[in-house]
Order: structure tokens, then C-alpha cells, then sequence
């Protein structure tokens, strides 16, 4: 059973304000909440159906926090997705921690991404494509957005990603550092290289004026029709899928 | 001036029933009703800003249907989206014809893809491609969703949608018929032909077996970190960009 004044603190939790002051975040799903009992996050509470409960009792027998076991309609009505009936966790957030990009790897940069379910798409993505580092303007929207989470499917556990003003953070980066344009070398033909910064832009305005100043590579991805643009997130999996490619 | 009566029937072309009912649809932000202009859909009314009507003269000129000029602030409670000021238009939906893939041309087909988003994105990815035809199934989501047409960036105009049953279709359909699965040939290293449908499937089910059973060619996208799966529209993307790259 949970008291009123707890489902009003998990309530709580779905507003950034609340997150930031408390430190903690909520995540919805079964799969996701599966994904951080086993990550190096830290989780405080776990609330889940007794089907959720006695499902993954081998998985569960490993955490030794509070596991609080409710009604599925309970539940739906906790967070921020409806369609969520299974389970629900409380996990500490992680501190801002700076990450450093190995000429050997590639990372992404997102310069004032604003739209979280691109950002969740995003770190899905690099999940996907084995990058697990990603820099984010001081603006771009925050990690621990339920629809962040949600769109990650998970994923959020296993990409870190440190928040940080762009220009000083490329200025002693020792790597290429690459960022989309439309009169750039073909991704599609291009010498890859066997790491840097894939630098993302905004949704409406692209990569800032002050951020293409440091770019060392720009790239472009081969259209064959007439769309303007390409969705932030869909432009990130083809450069990954490109640079990750064999010859 | 907009009347009472007016804004209320604007505003009912939100809802599904009503649109099927009035067979006509709502197109927000200045970008989308440009594209909606110069496209072959028939328009009945651009409501729009002062700032609007005056730039776009030129275009608006061209246009034989009824203007109305409105403040920003009633547009933005006109639509779907607050953060549309500038203008809006009504439109004529087209009927459901039925759509012919030749053997050298490549097109999409939506296995109850369910997300409004991913709609969009995918057609906006089509018309990058160069894909000029989509064919899903009645349980996808309906095209003149206000959040397909807003993700769709205006590529709603020069991608036609037709819904139709699956498996009757592709039971006559004389080309190769691509599904994405974890077994399936290297998307990086197959032969990519010249043509073919391209099923995507549901976000959460992926392709269904009845559909899946038609399938003549099984892909994979290659993956290289831990990610369990691709969104639908990043997934359609990938394979988009690896079938029209040169060898």
C-alpha cells in the first residue's frame, strides 16, 4: 500500500522542479525498470503488481531496497504513461560527472536538442551503435524527463550523458569533431576515421553559429527526394550507421 | 474574422470522427501550408497573420480559395499546437487509391504502425529517400492526425498513403518483399536490388506473422551495442539510406 502522501512525492516527481531538488527520478515499464536493477544506478523503491513481483522474483531476490506491491490501476494513475500497469521505480540520479572522448571512439553532442522524445531516441541509438558517451548543452532537454526515459526503452542506463557548455568542452577536445550540414563530404563515401564528436543539432535551427565555428568535418547525408530536413534522431542513426559500417 | 461557430468546427477537425465525417483536415505552421499550396491537395482555407498574408503574397496570390486574416493568439488556439501564430489552412482529404509498386521503384509498407510521430517521421524519411508511396494497413494511424502532418514537415504532400489489407496485397505484389528481423542478411553487405516493399512493423509487436509469412527477403540491421531493438522510423531510415547508397 502506498500512503497519499507518498503517491503525491512520485506525483511529484514527474515535474523537473521536484526532480532537481530531491535527486531522484522515476522510471515506468517493466522492461525499464528490469534495465536499471541491473545498472549502476541506485535504486530506492521499486513498486510493481504482484504479477511484476512474482514474474521476476530471481531478478527482484537480488535488490535489496523497498519493493512496495500495488494494483495495476494504481499504478497507471502514478505516473506519467497510463499504459503502464506492471511496475514503477524510484532511482537516484547521477551526478554531473565530466566524460572524456578517446580519439579511438565516437561520441555525440547535442547542441540544444529540445524535443525528449528525440533525446530518449537518441541515447536508444547509441545504445544501438555501442556508443556510450554523450555531451549535452546546458539547454538541451533533461535526461530524467519520464518521456526521455520512456523513448530510451532502457537505454538511459547503459549511455551517460554530461551536461556541459559546448565551445569550451570542443576547444581542448583532441579529436575530429563532426557535425551535419548540407554541403558537406558524403557520409556515404567518406574516409570514417576511427573516432570523435558527432555533433546534433537543434531541432528547428540546427547546429549554433558558435558550435560549426569548431567543427573540423562537416558531413552530409545523400538525399534522393525533397524533403527539406531529416528528424534530429533519424539524421543520428544514419551518421552512426555510416561511420559504423565496414568499408 | 472567424465566427463562434467557425472556431468550433476548426476546432472538431482535431477529432478522427469529425475529419472522416467532413472528409477534410486542419494543416498548422506556415511551412506546412506553404507545402500544402504548391502540392495537389485541394485547399478551402488559409486562415493566417497579417505578418503571413504580407510575406507570402507571391504564393498566396496563386491561390483561388477564401483568406481570412486573424491575430496570432487566435491562431494558436485554432490548432493542435499552441506554438503555431502564423497560419493554418483546411483542406480536402483525398480518397484511399490504391497504390501499384513497380518492380524498380522502392516503396514502404506499415505493419499497424500505431505512433503519430513515427508516422510523420517515416514519410518525411520516404520523401528524403525519394519514396513517393506507403502502404499501411486500416489499423495504422490515420494520416491527417495533426501530429503526423506536424512531423511529417510537410512531406504529407508528396507522399501518398493507402490503406489497405496487408496480406491480400502483397499476395499479388510481383516484387521482393523486405522485412526487418534479428536474422535476417547484412543490410551493409546484401545485394540491394532496385526495387521492393519495405514492411515496417508495429512499435511494440514489430511484423506480424500472418505478414511476416510473405516476406521473401529477411534483413538486419547490423548492431553493435546493446540496444534489445531501433525505433520504427530510425529503423526505416537506416534501411532507407543502405538500399539507395551506391555499392
Amino acid at each position: 500500500m502506498l500512503s497519499k502522501a507518498r503517491i503525491k512525492y512520485i506525483k511529484s516527481l514527474q515535474v523537473k522542479k521536484y526532480r532537481q531538488s530531491e535527486q531522484r527520478f522515476v522510471v515506468e515499464g517493466a522492461k525499464s525498470v528490469l534495465e536499471l536493477l541491473g545498472s549502476d544506478f541506485v535504486t530506492h523503491t521499486v513498486i510493481g503488481t504482484q504479477e511484476f513481483i512474482d514474474s521476476y522474483q530471481p531478478i527482484l531476490s537480488g535488490y535489496a531496497g523497498e519493493i512496495v506491491e500495488v494494483k495495476g490501476s494504481v499504478l497507471s494513475d502514478l505516473g506519467e504513461f497510463r499504459t503502464n500497469d506492471s511496475a514503477l521505480a524510484i532511482a537516484q540520479m547521477k551526478p554531473n560527472i565530466s566524460l572524456h572522448v578517446n580519439p579511438d571512439e565516437f561520441a555525440l553532442m547535442l547542441d540544444d536538442l529540445r524535443d525528449p522524445g528525440n533525446l530518449g531516441t537518441i541515447i536508444r541509438v547509441a545504445d544501438w551503435y555501442g556508443i556510450s558517451k554523450v555531451i549535452a548543452s546546458p539547454d538541451t532537454t533533461e535526461l530524467y524527463n519520464p518521456k526521455v526515459l520512456h523513448a530510451s526503452m532502457g537505454s538511459f542506463t547503459r549511455v551517460a550523458v554530461y551536461y556541459t557548455e559546448l565551445t569550451n568542452y570542443l576547444q581542448v577536445a583532441a579529436v575530429p569533431i563532426l557535425g551535419t550540414f548540407l554541403d558537406g563530404e558524403n557520409v556515404h563515401t567518406m574516409d570514417r576515421g576511427k573516432g570523435g564528436i558527432i555533433i546534433i543539432g537543434n531541432e528547428a535551427r540546427g547546429i549554433s553559429e558558435r558550435v560549426e565555428k569548431l567543427v573540423t568535418r562537416r558531413v552530409t547525408i545523400p538525399r534522393f527526394g525533397q524533403a527539406e530536413s531529416l528528424n534530429a534522431a533519424v539524421a543520428t542513426a544514419i551518421i552512426c550507421d555510416n561511420l559504423r559500417r565496414g568499408k
